[in-house]
């Protein structure tokens, strides 16, 4: 099977132009058939604001209503994905953006309200990678955005975590896959104070003792959660990385 | 050659819900490929008031400073054709929404500052249907935001009456192509206040004489010239029309 690499970026990696161009720098440096899979957090609550739209967050997650679902579409599969498609394509990288709507990817129902109404928030329900390995069978670079839908025309906003996770482990069918979480830190650290206590290797028993621990604090819990999720499904390698660390593979290795 | 219908839509036929739901209705029904281009400057405008950015329109045309850009970015790409596109999957149909900037479908180039200066609006300079017609034979339907890009990194706003006379001129070295204008009224008139005097078909000496009468107003004048264009190229039929008149083939029929 061919390599396939996906990386998902978020945070202030893809909304500072500079660490941007420098993430576009390294990510295409990696050899053979690739995915990148981004956020915008951060932008769509900056948005948000502007519109006089109010951002609640219950536990790192976005309670999305529907002028929200409106302010993350635009800006996910709008402003960011764009701006990441034109930056490949000016690296001769030939990018498509899409969402989990375009060509039916990743289909999702509407969160159930339980104690927390977490308003267009969409679970995942099926991956459906078809078309999607016919564009990498063409070279081009999947940009993926994290809407989804319904299948019945309601879009939905699904976490850039999990739609990386349910990529990988659909694809893991088909290609070796090697899933890359980015973000600001190095990865998964002991200390939170010291951004060289790497946890080099992150096996499932370790994981639970540092959670049970509060080693690993909650916003990592969800990250974590998928990364384990995709390599149990047979993802051949997941790193929990930054922009520099990535190409040399460093950073947390997740092991079952 | 198969055939292949294009349609473009603006105005208030991809802005309001019920509108939009009837056009797509419609589309469906057209055998054989499609590809759908929409505008969405209502919207774009209605957001920039929101977030305290000045529209400015010179004939008919947008300025478009980098915070305008944004908003055309997140509005065209984002908001409304990802709108259709989870209508499009509601309906069954395979829909894939893209700029020009995905898959290096239409590079464009800035356009100089003359006597007015446009700001971030391009003019097409290449059209790259390959990826494209492998999406079309794949019996996807594609669905065109009017967002071009310079192959240097920059996005571009570019006028989807002019997008889709590019597209339909190139792909009709590969298909029959169909070309419709969908817009509020049933055809170009010959009177605007009486909504029944259509013009069934207009050549180009006609286009002139009534242009020259001041028949044909300001605001039809770079859609027909993108029609005109359209047709000399090759395109098989361009039919200016609206959503109720289109799958009938009703309206003005433009002529060489």
């Amino acid at each position: 099977m061919d390599r396939l690499t996906i990386i998902k970026v978020g945070g202030k990696v893809v909304e500072d132009q500079e660490v941007l161009n420098t993430l576009l720098d390294q990510f295409i440096k990696f050899s053979g058939n690739k995915i990148l899979v981004h956020g915008g957090g951060r932008t769509a609550t900056e948005i948000a604001d502007k519109l006089g739209i109010k951002t609640e967050m219950v536990d790192g997650r976005r309670i999305t209503g529907g002028e929200m679902l409106d302010v993350a579409t635009m800006v996910y599969a709008g402003l960011i994905n764009k701006k990441i498609v034109a930056g490949l394509q000016a690296r001769g990288s030939n990018a498509i953006g899409l969402t989990g709507t375009d060509l039916n990817l990743i289909t999702a129902k509407k969160r159930t309200v339980q104690e927390i109404d977490y308003g267009f928030v969409g679970d995942v329900t099926n991956v459906n990678s078809r078309e999607l390995r016919l564009l990498i069978e063409e070279n081009t670079l999947p940009v993926i955005a994290p809407i989804t839908h319904d299948a019945k025309g309601q879009l939905l906003n699904t976490n850039a975590d999990t739609i990386a996770a349910e990529l990988a482990a659909e694809l893991a069918g088909y290609y070796n896959v090697y899933l890359f979480y980015c973000f600001e830190k190095k990865g998964v650290l002991l200390d939170q104070n010291d951004e060289n206590s790497v946890i080099g290797e992150l096996n499932t028993e370790l994981y639970q003792q540092y959670t049970e621990e509060g080693i690993i604090n909650k916003g990592m819990i969800p990250k974590l959660d998928n990364g384990f999720r995709a390599k149990r499904s047979g993802v051949k390698e997941v790193l929990v990385t930054n922009t520099e660390n990535m190409v040399n593979g460093r950073g947390t290795r997740l092991l079952i």
